[in-house]
């Protein structure tokens, strides 16, 4: 890796402007860091008052240096650092690390400050990390461009785990918290403003860092939306697993707070979708994250991933069965013959899965060899986990079933081995050696079995063909009428319930006629989105007479309700019977584009915020996933006797809507399509009404 | 407390009959472990071959013991165990702890052993613990009546937690784990076959026991249901904290099998309503129940809990509140004058709640006490939590920043206050010691500060009256008919739709003309049970004719589908329009007796499993909060422009319906009132359909 961001994780040498003889200042703990983990690049302290720096030659300026180094930390004042990032970029420095902190963060006057350093590093190309970020390090090879005193508690261990973090804090937090539980560290970057570098870029220096092996990512707001996409893809394809801890949940664009998708599903879920499409874990909690990190240094991710258990606790067994059940980890039953086999060994055994072998095994320890070869051999599982609690604690048994355990461990590299154990540090790190994964709390152990399943599965995949494009349609320049918004879809494929724009009782009465009765009628403006709320639909309209009526009452209500607004007149539209009510939507999220939503209608998704996401554009058969993936979805599938429905109509008409919100641009807000009817099977699917929000 | 479970948790003598001079052998253990630990009491080894155990005079039996020891240990072979405890109980020995195998667990004549073992027990009064337990240790005095290896990695802390579990080898672990969480415990007992003391009556010696004041269980099937909900009533009224692990599902009881109630809400959800009754919090994991439990070792249970957050990082703060709504833990606002003076002494610090006072506060660690001050003081909240995370790392902040936050903690002793730092095992402990519960994680901080706000509530909520008794109404002999079901219900003032049995189809014609039209008409039997399944209703009959015609109709499906059974002939009853469909039910549970069952009608309770289930009998305050408590509820209460339902009345019926379950006694198996209409406010609430289940 080459490039700048290569050069920010790996320098051979390193400038500090702003340099400070005092080891405790920011400008003075990066180099007190470097000489007391043996930083092997060369290290260039820059201050003009001071001829040594901590013991090393310094230099007044940067046009002094010696040399143009790999990267610079910038760690002078807010106002001076445009200037100096000028100079590097004149020396030709690949990138600066901006401690510097009195920018964006702190009100217009920063932002205009950070806008002029920002141009300044855009001039000559240096690429800029920061400004207010708590910088680079890399244990692996000593380089600690960060001032983070997290360290003073002891310095992370070298690893393949790379940690991507927005917040300078909790970033620091995650480096102490990953030392604690053993997690050896290839690179830590904490991004702070982001005013150049983004987060996205990081995560795909990470796919191309030859180090690291797992990335882990603490985000408070994802601003790169599709530079991140396209490096999550990036580490999908590389079989670099990513683990995310993305917190609360970022605004939603003022625009999109109109519409009836954007306040049903949160901006969050459509993280959690985004995430789950890629095969990204997002973590629950910072435990949840360093978790699944640590096991997934251990590299193998089984794509079809099946638990089996070996405990001596039957207790502990019904713990993980439950957590696994929680989880959505299969664990099958042992195969019928190996369940004889076991109960020949020890009749009071539990032989199904999880396998119990009981307290015996003390008395005799090749019990547990030949359970736990059983369970991986016989059994077949792709995930293997052991609980032996505090057994090994007493240095009686541990030796002993560690030859035991080693054994089958050898025999079988390609499983992934988990241990539940209590024991001393030498006694878990001898256990971790032999290739074994130690969680003392056996929930835990499933969760993070779990991800690495996820993660198989996800590398597994296919990279997704893009669907069928469908016409291309002109989206009109404002919000539509409703007639309008179900002319257009209509030309892009998508079915509407056969209806008429009417402009007087006439037409309606003829309209009526021809659709055949009953008809639904309902008010047509431009200006009036939400119609029932001012009485504008009127349902189940069954005679001419009835129809005339009707137009008049629509009027009538229009224009008291909103004498403002343009009125084209009444549709009329054959109504439809004997469908499950959906809901299809879209909106446009301000950091992934569009995001299509599906559920049932009325109160499943206004009540039960039953409903299901996925970012634009998608296929059928993801579609059909979608649908099915519903709580609701056995209404659908023909629950309580009635008709299943047309699910491959529906499944067209979600694709074709997403792959529509697709091709429609930046303009596009938001689609409802609201209600959908889903007619018995071979039926069709057909939207009754349609509200489509242009951006002004 | 002088009882024999008194005893038990702290002998003043102890006996180990089978005692071995081999330190690591099951007789031997407890000598090793009580001598190492300076037990104060009088050791009495009983061993008939040697003179000499472990140093200590040994006695030749039982009977040649110099005085009666409170507690015995029964280390022998399981058949002589009978014998043993008949000599004990000889002696006046208050308890034996029978750590012997190969009783029930070991089939039928192991089962019959542990029976003559039990006779011989209630011959003479001795209390048994056990058999094939793991003993009882009491580390505040020293007494280890326990052969479990886990002491092998160090022997736990004596404190004030009380540890009950049923299994030894899980039991063992939580000891273990709790020693690393650095919880201090009082006593811990792992109850095995228990077939004698039950799980029950030892959280009713932790309540009673003056060195507990917080009470751990862990269990995988409870057997006492009546005992154990006294044991936590009563630990309720102590004001002692319950948290408890009970791993999987018990076994239903074949009869509940058949019923409706039973087949939707499973077992586990039973076993979550009835400790949720009582306050117990219910552990998600092991770490989760040792979390919950150190931080109730403080004894604050704030009855109205709210969280106040002081943190050095944005993102922390952001991960608490997404960690507090999580778990319904209320944040709010700072009050705004508040806000305002913290504004003037940070302008970029975040006022509102969390209060996120910068990295400023390690320029002046002042501040970290003027905001902790101003949020605890001015904010009023009754828990808060600080993010400092690695900053305390540092000894240039520790010592400073401890001297702030004790002030402010000294000066408000009332409230619980939690930590969020990384830091060595010794600054932690010096924060423990000024009163700080320090967690790493702050999500789990929060999980452990929401569950002392259970507690809390449930300790300041009056003993729940009885509600009033239902007129004594016989329940029938066997499974009645759905019109006996309906008078029997109806005596006991459970509303029914207004309807009428009828022989014959004239009978059936004049019902109908005195109900109104349209009528339900019904096949009535007592051997249909579930009568939509063989066409056995008929909806909307508008007229004489249709009454007469599917009287006919009824008679024909019924023969035709269940030749043997016996009809009574047709229930003619008036058809309910308008209201919202409900299901009422009960179920007997193995354990915990009748529990009623509340949900919307159909799909929502079929597909959606959303139900709300309580232990009966309860009163009609109970019965609305579970009405209000499931997710569908604002289709009760008026969502989507519908009038908002009856409530009032169907609470009475739930009510009435749970105390009729109550006086039924245990031949009642279920009931099943399905569909309910909840007619609009004012109008009432009738059962359409009851299905009553008797046990034969």
């Amino acid at each position: 890796m080459n490039n700048a961001l290569g050069r920010l994780l790996h320098p051979r040498s390193v400038a500090v402007i702003g340099a400070s003889d005092d080891a405790l200042r920011i400008g003075g703990r990066p180099i007190a860091y470097m000489r007391s983990q043996g930083y092997q690049g060369r290290l260039l302290p820059v201050n003009p008052n001071w001829p040594q720096i901590q013991g090393l030659p310094a230099f007044a300026s940067v046009a002094a240096l010696p040399e143009t180094p790999d990267v610079a930390i910038v760690a002078v004042a807010a106002k001076l650092a445009p200037q100096v990032v000028a100079d590097l970029g004149a020396r030709g420095t690949a990138a600066a690390i901006v401690f510097s902190a009195g920018f964006a963060e702190m009100g217009e006057e920063g932002t205009q400050l950070q806008q002029r350093m920002l141009d300044a590093a855009r001039a000559s190309g240096i690429r800029l990390l920061g400004p207010n970020s708590l910088g680079v390090l890399n244990p692996r090879i000593g380089f600690y461009g960060s001032f983070t005193s997290v360290v003073e508690m002891g310095f992370p261990g070298a690893g393949r785990v790379g940690i991507a973090s927005q917040s300078g804090a909790y970033g620091s937090h995650i480096l102490g918290l990953a030392r604690e539980f053993g997690i050896g560290v290839s690179s830590c970057v904490m991004s702070g403003n982001e005013c150049d570098i983004s987060l996205g870029e990081l995560v795909h220096a990470f796919v191309e860092d030859g180090d690291t092996d797992v990335i882990t990512v603490y985000s408070e707001g994802i601003r790169d939306g599709d530079r991140l996409l396209a490096a999550l893809e990036a580490a999908r394809h590389a079989r670099k697993p990513v683990v995310m801890m993305k917190v609360g949940t970022s605004a939603v664009g003022s625009a999109a707070a109109q519409s009836h998708t954007a306040s049903i599903a949160g901006n969050d879920a459509v993280t959690d979708a985004v995430l789950a499409e890629f095969g990204v874990v997002r973590a629950r909690s910072t435990e949840h994250m360093l978790d699944v990190a640590r096991l997934a240094t251990r590299r193998i991710y089984p794509a079809n991933n099946t638990l089996g258990v070996i405990t001596v606790s039957g207790g502990a067994g019904v713990i993980v069965s439950d957590a696994a059940e929680t989880a959505g980890l299969p664990m099958p039953e042992m195969p019928a013959a190996a369940q004889k086999h076991l109960k020949e060994l020890i009749p009071f055994a539990a032989p199904r899965n999880p396998v119990d072998c009981t307290a015996q095994f003390m008395n005799d320890l090749s019990i547990a060899g030949r359970f736990t070869e059983a369970v991986v051999d016989e059994g077949g599982y792709q995930s293997v986990l052991g609980f032996f609690t505090y057994t090994v604690g007493a240095d009686s048994i541990a030796e002993g079933l560690r030859a035991q355990l080693k054994a089958v461990r050898d025999k079988h590299p390609d499983r992934l081995f988990v241990l539940s154990i209590l024991a001393s540090k030498e006694r878990v790190r001898q256990y971790e050696d032999d290739g074994f994964t130690v969680f003392e709390d056996p929930a835990r152990a499933v969760a993070a079995i779990e991800a690495m399943g996820r993660f198989g599965q996800a590398f597994a995949r296919e990279r997704a063909l893009l669907p069928p494009p469908v016409p291309p349609v002109a989206l009109p320049a404002t919000t539509p009428s409703e007639a309008e918004a179900k002319r257009v879809l209509a030309e892009a494929g998508i079915a509407v319930a056969p209806e008429r724009a009417c402009a007087t009782a006439a037409d309606a009465v003829a309209a009526a006629q021809a659709l055949g009765f009953p008809v639904v009628m309902k008010i047509l403006s431009p200006d009036i989105l939400h119609k029932s709320e001012i009485g504008g639909v009127l349902l189940n309209v069954a005679s001419a007479g009835a129809v005339g009526d009707g137009f008049a009452t629509l009027m009538e209500r229009a224009k008291q309700a909103a004498p403002e607004a343009r009125i084209e007149g009444v549709l009329v539209a054959r109504q439809l019977f004997g469908g499950v009510e959906c809901i299809l939507g879209i909106q446009r999220d301000p950091v992934f584009g569009p995001v299509a939503m599906f559920g049932l209608g009325g109160i499943f998704v206004e009540v039960m915020k039953d409903v299901v996401l996925r970012r634009c554009p998608f296929g059928e058969d993801v579609a059909e996933q979608m649908i099915r993936a519903i709580q609701g979805a056995p209404l659908l599938l023909g629950a309580r006797g009635k008709p299943p429905a047309d699910v491959k109509a529906l499944a067209a008409m979600l694709s074709r809507l997403s792959v529509f919100a697709h091709q429609a641009g930046p303009s596009l807000q938001s689609i409802d399509l609201n209600p959908v009817f889903a007619l018995p099977e071979g039926q069709g699917a057909y939207a009754a009404d349609a509200v489509i929000e242009v951006a002004p």
